[in-house]
């Protein structure tokens, strides 16, 4: 048993090395109703104006404005998919209902509600707006324009751009392949009772709902043998379909940590430990073939804020993601928030509203083994390394993971 | 071809009166892996402490605070998993790894980093506090403690106590069953060409995205017949699996719009018309046995809009979400929102940070039929009825879709 040999880096020089090392994934085509949350590769175009006809936005009756006044003749009806196949004249008028097409020669659409019916004559208003009630061609959207930039994210508005311009399919980033595992002789699964010094693998459940929550298809691997030879025919074997590998716990200095050995020896580890807290033993490699391990702290808080240091940003990297980190606003401090002296804090705050402030509450005990301190949190606060306590009062940037 | 003769209701009422008759679902027990975003429908307690055993929190040795300053003789190992099963006495230690258990008679562990090894005789420094560098017993959790309340949104810091606590399944609501259905003659599917005043099907899937968001489980069912008995039999159908009917178009009062008199003739309707824009033809109506059925209008902003005002909350009612509404933060406005005489408006906005503060623009033409409004929006920002424009500079509270 030694001091580790890993030199301390700089949390935010870990961040940065970590996004600069990790790959963007290659390009699928997907169908619309599996679009949500992922990131267009390739901008959208739309081949057609939107409306691509002359369409309406009321029941009522299409005319001429120069009829405004009027008694008209009710020729048929343009509903909507059934559209009238004659043409609106002086003197005539056609039903028209909501988002049928507005008949040739007519100009203006008047309300149901503005008429009135006596047989098939239709009496129209005189102050009509010439124009109205109607969404002309082209209003929405041109023919060649572009509605749909690569980088963004789909959610329910861009998917039904991408179906209003007939885009059944649309080019997406893959989503990252992640082999996920936990490993300690100590673990036994969830719902065993744990024998003397065992605990249950908790992590790898907590890690599971983080990694799809980031958009991650994971491999749910389980507890990985405690011993090197079995460890690496593992882990080799989990690599074979993922991009990424995500351990937890073995990353620490002693003996029977094996995990920082074995990506040594499979890969190039450019991280070891950082002066993070909680998280300092945090590790990652990166493989052949592109792939990326990341080896994940232990303790239970430790794994997930590393996970949202360092883990996140990079599988959101991978999808094409333009925006890597969390959002962040601007929060009064409800406490006093102590540093510690040689590693960056993120400390786990609940937020509340006083008038137009967020205030932010410490979590209680800040224990890397507290995940109490992380239940219903909603943000980190980035504590700097030094002395220097933020006071109650302080305004900080908040790393933000849910408002209140 | 007449009015509409239901009366128009006040948006805030009509959201009241759809959560009022929306009932929340039954508790189903799902596994760790399926518990994401789920709610909790009981409490969860540790029937232990956590942890359950001294635990070390370091690689170093386990001691006797009374040794501090002298040479101890190392009598054996307890590394995470693999307690020492003797006891440290005056003069000796034992080895202890991150994770191991802190062997009877010892009351202090000190870091590896602090004292110095020959042979199996370790010399440990002076200046220990005692009690330090390991985790005591029920030091994050005690016995009998709930760690988790009924109604406490699950993500991965929730799973992992669950998991940590020993509990394998969790009792949560059940999500809605929601069976999804265009209406209207004038919709073919994404992909193929639209005929003389047909358009694609876009609602379903932008829908089908917000749906999944929410929680829901979907059915997707496709486009109905547009007429009556035919339609009858569609919507018969998809309600034997389904708690929820979620239909698009057919809402208005056109002769082709059969969507309100089918609700009528299966159940009441509480809502024909509401003083909303976009969506004054929304629809809800409650049917036999507790189920519920929203008619969205046609248009695709107005169905959006009217998922998130009125379909989202009723959603988190029925899977027990303490939370029903989006959150709202102060933003202040980058321009004037001109309000609608008789109607709520609910504007399309995009953020910014500008200082503190978080500044709203709108997203241009807020034209019901015009998806771009809502592609890329932050918030949306509630306009009162009436003829007061609320100019730029103002502060409102906006409805938070996602954070800039």
């Amino acid at each position: 048993m030694r001091a580790s040999a890993y030199p301390l880096i700089d949390a935010a020089e870990a961040s940065a090395l970590v996004l600069e090392r990790t790959p963007v994934l290659g390009v699928e085509r997907v169908a619309l109703a599996d679009a949500n949350g992922r990131v267009l590769a390739e901008d959208v175009v739309a081949t057609g104006p939107l409306p691509a006809f002359p369409s309406s936005a009321v029941d009522g009756y299409a005319i001429r404005f120069a009829d405004a006044g009027t008694t008209l003749r009710v020729l048929g009806e343009s509903a909507a998919g059934r559209p009238f196949d004659g043409s609106v004249t002086e003197g005539t008028a056609a039903r028209i209902l909501t988002g049928g097409a507005v008949p040739d020669g007519a100009d203006t659409v008047v309300m149901v509600e503005d008429t009135r019916l006596d047989g098939n004559r239709v009496k129209v208003p005189t102050d009509l707006v010439a124009g109205s009630n109607f969404h002309r061609v082209g209003a929405d959207v041109t023919a060649g324009e572009t509605v749909l930039r690569a980088g963004t994210q789909l959610g329910a508005a861009e998917i039904g751009i991408a179906a209003a311009t007939g885009h059944a399919q649309l080019a997406v980033c893959r989503r990252p392949r992640v082999a996920l595992m936990s490993t300690g002789d100590e673990l036994v699964e969830v719902g065993k009772t744990p024998g003397p010094g065992q605990i249950p693998d908790s992590n790898r459940w907590a890690l599971l709902a983080a990694l799809r929550e980031a958009g991650a298809d994971v491999e749910v691997m389980g507890i990985a043998p405690d011993e090197a030879e079995a460890l690496r025919s593992f882990v080799t074997l989990a690599l074979r379909n993922a991009d990424v590998l995500v351990t937890s716990g073995g990353v620490s200095v002693g003996t029977h940590d094996l995990v920082k050995p074995l990506l040594e020896s499979i890969g190039t580890v450019h991280i070891g430990r950082v002066k993070l807290k909680p998280g300092k033993p945090f590790t990652f490699a990166t493989l052949e073939g592109g792939k990326v391990a990341f080896g994940l702290p232990g303790f239970p808080v430790s794994s997930l804020v590393t996970f949202e240091v360092f883990v996140r940003p990079a599988l959101r990297k991978m999808q094409g993601f333009a925006q890597l980190q969390r959002p962040t606003l601007p929060v009064r401090l409800g406490y006093d928030a102590r540093p510690t002296a040689e590693r960056t804090e993120y400390q786990r705050v609940t937020l509340r509203r006083e008038g137009r402030e967020l205030v932010a509450e410490t979590t209680g005990s800040q224990s890397s083994s507290r995940l109490l301190s992380l239940a219903g949190a909603h943000a980190l606060v980035q504590v700097p390394a030094g002395d220097m306590t933020l006071k109650a009062g302080t305004i900080v940037e908040a790393m933000i993971l849910g408002l209140p």
